[in-house]
């Protein structure tokens, strides 16, 4: 098993850092594709207080941003990243990225970067720049760039402060995760004091629930059964279930969550269909129950208390194959 | 409207307490009945500390104390009130209560105590002790209490921090409600460093959702249809569908919220049928919307963005009264 570990950045990391951003006049950011609160935040977070300093910044995004960030998008100027724009500048952040895939299209700044700097939480980052801070015991990027702006004494502005406080916010799960360290806690005070408005936060990231997915969450509920003496929720949803309503893939996101959620439940299992065949499996744990072992039976992997899998099965079969592995692991 | 103001206890009040506190061989310690993680909290916080301190304590309940707060009752000796009690005490503290009435049949020791003092954060406490200390800028009691605690120099052992903790976080919805200020966050900072285990907290207190509520939601949210062009979710819920679930008329105190939090609506609301006839109306408005008047118009009160009333009408008439309301309102 992996351990976290803190990195906390030395000064000898600090100040190399330092004399990168000093001898750059141009400086890009970008983040991991399916933007989430922590990417586009720490992306954005950095980028303002660059800009602030005086330096010409670029953020990038290769992706599109869910709506519910549409607010993010307002205050900062997100680019669509095209080939060679990174390619020109002194200097380019990979911010919130655990694997150079994830950086999809956008990949080749790696090889083609003058320089690049990696700040990452993820666990397994391979220090894919030619600086690397992954510290896997942070709560977030976020929280990490709040460290290095405070270290470097950049300035922050509002935009800044609030698409910090958004990531880490949103990677937290509102400070519920066991990521969440007092570091965490008095970084967000700090946040606020700067007069980050959390409430239009709260608002846009989590109370923007689309409709259709609330009907269809009401479909799941009703027919919910719980399996194994009621210590794992197993649910899955069909392609014509969200055809019919509208929603791909990526919606439900909060199904497993959930389900994990109600009492005596230890594992929740969301299958969904694959749109040319095939499905997707997350797994979720709570304390003291594991499911990487598990995702990793199926070919995929992840943490304990969340992973998933991609497998070649239906949903009838993968069903079966599921019930098989459970009845071995819960007895 | 009534303004939230910090009231910060000057040193005459501390030293006003303190030396109750010098004085008193014997404390109690009380709050409101249905009581919530930030009363049983409170009590158990400051409790805790003062039993450090070496005083002979009572951690005095007046109601049950429901499934999710079984975490705390096994830490702390919470003890049933029972007429006399308090009344033989030095001293009685009423934490988190808003009014006399709420402390129910416990209500005589506010005559019979020989010194109450009342710590509180809500709207129209009427100050009902010989000493009182009302912040309704605060995110909850409990962070009156740690402040009380920090200032007075009291030893706060795991219990009462966890307890402490577990109010702070169940009264700000994890951290996420306006009253959350970078006192409260930097308070839950000392709080986890002083070795709180917040995951046990979060595990007990969220991740134990009563499956029969979690199968009357499926019902709920497949039926659920938003009116005036999605700005109002209304829900309702008939007596026989708490009796058919087993669930009572405090239960399914999430729907108002999950459904508030649909994107595009304003106000929810959810109607739910009293047993002996009448319905209970709660109100929640999304910021930037209002739901005092409205509750008020039905007879009952509340905050701007969350307010209620109980009503003699049946739901039906309910409903027509309510949509009438509502016509007004968002035309």
């Amino acid at each position: 098993m992996l351990r976290k570990k803190r990195m906390v950045p030395g000064t000898a990391m600090i100040s190399k850092i330092k004399g990168k951003i000093e001898k750059a006049k141009t400086i890009g950011l970008i983040s991991h594709k399916s933007p989430d609160g922590d990417s586009l935040g720490s992306i954005a977070g950095l980028g303002q207080a660059l800009m602030e300093a005086g330096k010409e910044v670029a953020i990038f995004v290769n992706d599109k941003i869910p709506e519910k960030f549409g607010f993010l998008a307002e205050d900062n100027p997100y680019t669509l990243y095209k080939k060679g724009m990174a390619e020109e500048m002194d200097l380019v952040f990979v911010l919130d990225c655990g694997q150079p895939s994830r950086l999809d299209y956008s990949e080749v700044i790696l090889q083609e970067a003058k320089t690049v700097i990696n700040i990452d939480h993820h666990m397994k980052n391979p220090n894919f720049g030619d600086i690397n801070w992954v510290d896997t015991g942070a709560s977030s990027t976020c929280e990490l760039v709040f460290t290095l702006i405070t270290e470097l004494a950049l300035p922050l502005n509002y935009p800044g402060a609030t698409a910090l406080y958004t990531g880490m916010v949103t990677d937290t799960g509102s400070f519920m995760y066991d990521s969440t360290s007092p570091k965490t806690l008095r970084a967000a005070a700090e946040l606020l004091e700067m007069g980050v408005d959390k409430d239009r936060i709260y608002q846009e990231a989590y109370q923007s629930r689309n409709f259709q997915e609330v009907k269809l969450l009401g479909d799941v509920l009703k027919d919910l059964t719980l399996l194994f003496d009621g210590r794992v929720a197993l649910t899955s949803l069909t392609q014509q279930q969200l055809v019919d309503y509208g929603l791909d893939i990526q919606a439900m996101d909060e199904l497993i969550d959930f389900t994990r959620d109600i009492a005596g439940v230890e594992i929740s299992i969301v299958l969904k269909e694959m749109e040319k065949g095939g499905t997707k499996i997350g797994f979720r744990a709570k304390r003291g129950y594991k499911v990487d072992a598990l995702a990793r039976s199926f070919g995929g992997g992840g943490h304990e208390k969340a992973a998933g899998a991609t497998v070649k099965t239906d949903l009838g079969e993968t069903r079966k194959l599921l019930l098989k592995a459970l009845e071995e692991l819960l007895q």
